[in-house]
């Protein structure tokens, strides 16, 4: 019929009378599968929602076993059975990855009581992928949007669009980490912290008035901003190459050997990284330098100029202090693995 | 173990031991359940998916059907024919409710590609519920920031933060109701280009200056916006009573009776509320005229004063004449109820 249609061949009543006779056989095909769906799907969430209970229970039971171990006078066997405790509860949490949790706050107040729990690990990694592109395509906007203001979007009004983007963007990413977030990333509370942080320097930037000030600082601004996206672009780079490398990782299971390849691999990236991401640090210092001489300039009559040092003065210890924090992580595992 | 850690007893070795031991048959029984909920996760997802494609197909096939049909003469016979067609596809719709789909765009560009199908009509039920009861507690603190605007915080700070969190009030209003029209619900598109609309208003606001222009407006937006705060609390108790109406209607199943009961009621609510859903249209197009002087008087030097009056008018349009084909619908509805 569908190639009838197509050639333009005229089609009898009767032949879709017949067409339609045809369909009911699917059609009642198509009920019964759904029925069978429906059972499936009732017994998959009656089974969730045990999983969930018992290992809950487990938890808590472990727990006060811990505790009360804890008290006990040292041994050996002490030690032993606090080291079998923590590889069960490590099980356990494994188990769970699948299971449904409690939305964060955040995600709570944004879209509600939703299962955000993806449903594979597959899935996962396909959601992380995307964040990543994610990331990489915004950048690369906010890119260009930083370079158009720098040489020919002039209004004021540009300026204030752009911090819009900005707060969109930053605000859309503590969404996406949230997810990411309940589905068992180990993202730093930092990088979360950061995007709040940035979000209201963004509004705090649409709502400082177009006057000297501002203009003085403008320039330094928006340099900064053309130079984050780069970084963050390449940040991009190392990042998805993780990701990748470690989905390479998980699905291979000859551990040893892989694992120090990939340790190796993210060590290069690092290091090449970190030039750039420190410099980026050091100009977020100087932001909160320049608005401070700003600011004395002008008698600090808008309080704009301070709230904003102390935003990218903010900036600055939190990124510089997780991300040296982060190296000295790195750098203990890596001696651990290659000892072993 | 509990109780005894409790009441603070000492809890020897050997008994942490022997509680360990106990838990391992819980430990076991835990693994096993979890191996089993995992096989059903899998036929879960795989029938999930089967009934998905099943159901596209048939879809399609009918759609053929319908438009070869179309083109065939007129008689009794294919007036039938139709009619069953599109009882079919209404029952293949149905089938489709708990099954995968596609996000939209803008929920793809907030949370991504997770899968937001809730998975029962009580879920469902919820998500509404919570949804509703968000807008109302929203409603509520705009309402009491709205008044403290009026009556004693008199910096344009304030007023930025006001606007920034009508802004963050209506995005994320957009992403919960993007998720219940995937859950089939059937809110009218303009309702959510009101909070697109909404979104560029409380934008420009933010960014107008604080100048003459500005205070002249502001007492008539600050009290419009307690207005629009207390109407949208009885809009509440006018949809969550549908919303509970209804779904008891959905459990009871003697269908003739009670459907003309909710008409009845709800026709009721939409005639006590109507009155103040007029009027707050009215007030947006004072808002646009009263905008239109303003900028007449200060020879329209200040952009933001056209385009907030433009944003008000599209409001007015757009409330008033969708609130008036809803009523227009609804009116039809209930008098062929009557009729049968
Ligand atoms: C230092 C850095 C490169 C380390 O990256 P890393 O090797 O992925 O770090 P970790 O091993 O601690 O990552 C743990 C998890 O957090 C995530 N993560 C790390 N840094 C992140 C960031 N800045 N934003 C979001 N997620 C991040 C990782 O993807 C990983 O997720 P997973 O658990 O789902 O696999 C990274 O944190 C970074 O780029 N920070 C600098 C950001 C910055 O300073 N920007 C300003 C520049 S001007
Ligand atoms: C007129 C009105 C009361 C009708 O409400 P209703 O009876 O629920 O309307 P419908 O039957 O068309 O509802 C269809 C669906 O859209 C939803 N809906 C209706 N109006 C909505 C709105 N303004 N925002 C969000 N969702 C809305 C309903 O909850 C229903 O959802 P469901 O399919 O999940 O059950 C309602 O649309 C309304 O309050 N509009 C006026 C808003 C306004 O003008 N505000 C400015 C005041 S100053």
């Amino acid at each position: 019929m569908e190639v009838a249609q197509r050639i333009g061949q005229t089609i009898s009543f009767e032949t879709c009378q017949e067409e339609w006779n045809a369909l009911a056989g699917d059609y009642e095909k198509c009920l019964e599968k759904n029925k069978e769906y429906r059972k499936t799907a009732e017994s998959y969430h009656s089974q969730r929602n045990a999983c969930k209970s018992q290992i809950d229970r487990q938890m808590k039971k472990l727990k006060i076993l811990k505790e009360s171990l804890k008290k006990t006078s040292s041994s050996n066997e002490k030690k032993e059975l606090l080291d079998k405790i923590e590889e069960r509860k490590r099980s356990l949490d494994e188990m769970g990855k699948f299971l449904p949790r409690k939305n964060g706050f955040y995600l709570r107040l944004i879209v509600g009581q939703v299962n955000m729990i993806l449903d594979s690990t597959a899935d996962k990694f396909r959601y992380k992928d995307e964040y990543e592109k994610f990331k990489l395509y915004c950048s690369i906007t906010t890119l260009g949007f930083a370079v158009a203001l720098v040489f020919f979007l002039n209004h004021r009004v540009f300026d204030a669009m752009f911090s819009f983007v900005l707060l969109w963007y930053y605000c859309t990413l503590t969404v996406r980490e949230s997810i990411l977030i309940v589905n068992g990333s180990r993202i730093k509370g930092w990088w979360v912290m950061h995007h709040y942080v940035s979000v209201a320097l963004s509004g705090t930037n649409v709502i400082w008035g177009d006057n000297e000030a501002y203009r003085e600082f403008r320039p330094v601004l928006m340099t900064f901003s053309i130079y984050q996206s780069l970084v963050q672009v390449m940040q991009y780079y190392y990042q998805s190459g993780c990701l990748y490398r470690l989905r390479a990782l998980g699905e291979r299971h000859d551990m040893d050997l892989t694992v120090e390849g990939f340790q190796s691999w993210m060590w290069r990236g690092l290091t090449f990284l970190l030039p750039f991401l420190f410099f980026g640090h050091l100009w977020q210092l100087y932001n909160a330098y320049k608005l401070m001489t700003i600011g004395i300039k002008y008698n600090f009559n808008e309080w704009q100029v301070p709230a904003l040092a102390l935003l990218f003065f903010t900036l600055f210890c939190g990124n510089f202090f997780t991300t040296i924090n982060v190296v000295i992580q790195k750098q203990k595992k890596r001696i651990k693995t290659k000892e072993q």
